[in-house]
């Protein structure tokens, strides 16, 4: 049985008769491939081209979602049969996960689109903090006692600086109002295991990396307070996500993804420093 | 005695009743304050910021030139006195040197600026190698036996990926054709002293701080055989020049110039490395 994904907190959805993801009870997600430009084609080849490169080392495999190749489906907007691709579904070990979906890049479009698409994103990069912070946040659910909060598209779309940072505080809190206490920071940030120690792990690959530019990719971190106070592992990931718009890296290292990496670094440490200073000062 | 700098490579000369920079016998480089915008404010107000900034580490000043406050000249293009900053000569202390100037960073344009002024950036970024590598070979001269080797401008402008490539190996070979030997690769960018090791050290901060943003600014390279032959140090410098376009990083890293840099780092790792899979051949 094929439904809309529940945690889905950015992208196209599957609902009033529109095309989008699907998932099933095996943990496995399904994204359509879209034949009406070259997403569909350049996203696909991306995961074969991934999955067999024996030049990706172990550890960063990790960061992304397992690909079983494609499957031809009834769509969800009613057109029939077509492929889509089948991915491991991210969510399907967690029970209530808090997710922030992180377009990462200060530039989103690439020198082999169109002219079109890159004013479109362009303008898109500039009236957002793509430009400013080189990072965006794209949609995201944080889970409280009261269930979760999920803003809407057009207040995420207007977030500041200062709404990132809170966002980032409010992601490792157990509340979600405007004075978070960021009592997980210190797990889900920090540690060996922490989100911070993985995404170092990331930016060590791309300063050496020079086969793939990930334009338009996300970053996706999950906390699953649940699996945390069970004691259960992983309850913090970090994934990457949509790869429509992975070019060929020509031998240059992808500059612009991990520029923003590095910012978007910058913003968890600095939560983390932040809450770490807060509980001295609440032991003094 | 005021006289037009025998070793500038880019920007605009005091040549031709134009205005340009001026140098002394003292080691001193007089850049005029521009007054038809804000550059010129915008870099002196850099300079006095940086200069008194107690948060810069020590080892980061040396890579500014060092500031002596403003002047007031005889103008070059005749239009009577007109202040100058008075600044360190880089040049002042090498015979012949080689000199790289590199303008860092993916975009050159900032939010901040007129809509013109982005327009501009945005084409010549797009049409140099600034967003496909990151960072874009402003201007260049290479000492050899014959003398300098400067390619024009419109030569530089059209530089491609592997253009970039060939001259990181001229600038480091005792030849300039076809097949530079690079035979000082290994001096100059490798090696605790090395160009390297001091971009190494740039990254690290760049990586942290929070208080400026450089927008077209150059990294120069400057590396004099003469001092190197004579056992002369440092034969090898890293230099930061240019900030009319230097912004408040508003407490987020500047992702842009540490992308571009970290960019710049890889070629430069990359011509050390095939140097040195060079060297080992020739000894097989």
């Amino acid at each position: 049985m094929l439904k809309v994904p529940e945690h889905q907190v950015a992208g196209r959805q599957a609902i009033d008769g529109k095309l989008g993801p699907l998932i099933d009870n095996s943990g496995h997600f399904y994204k359509p491939l879209q034949d009406d430009d070259e997403r569909g084609t350049r996203e696909l080849t991306f995961y074969h081209s991934f999955s067999s490169n024996s030049r990706i080392p172990h550890h960063i495999h990790r960061f992304f979602p397992v690909f079983h190749g494609t499957q031809l489906l009834k769509a969800s907007d009613g057109s029939g049969l077509r492929p889509y691709l089948v991915l491991q579904d991210i969510t399907s070990d967690h029970l209530n996960p808090s997710i922030l979906d992180i377009k990462i890049g200060s530039r989103t479009w690439y020198l082999e689109a169109s002219n079109d698409y890159i004013q479109n994103c362009f303008h898109r990069d500039k009236t957002t903090t793509t430009v400013s912070l080189g990072f965006r946040i794209c949609g995201l659910q944080i889970y409280n006692e009261s269930g979760f909060w999920k803003p809407g598209r057009k207040l995420v779309r207007n977030f500041t600086a200062d709404d990132v940072r809170s966002v980032l505080r409010k992601f490792v809190s157990s509340n979600v109002g405007p004075e978070p206490d960021c009592c997980f920071a210190d797990s889900v940030y920090g540690g060996c295991d922490g989100i911070l120690e993985r995404l170092l792990e990331l930016k060590t690959w791309f300063e050496d990396q020079t086969m793939y530019h990930f334009r338009s990719c996300s970053v996706l971190l999950l906390f699953d307070k649940e699996s945390f106070l069970r004691g259960k592992t992983p309850f913090a990931e970090v994934k990457l996500i949509d790869f429509a718009h992975v070019v060929d890296g020509n031998g240059v290292i992808d500059h612009n993804f991990l520029g923003g990496l590095c910012s978007f670094i910058k913003f968890v440490s600095q939560v983390l420093a932040d809450s770490k200073g807060s509980t001295m000062e609440d032991k003094i």
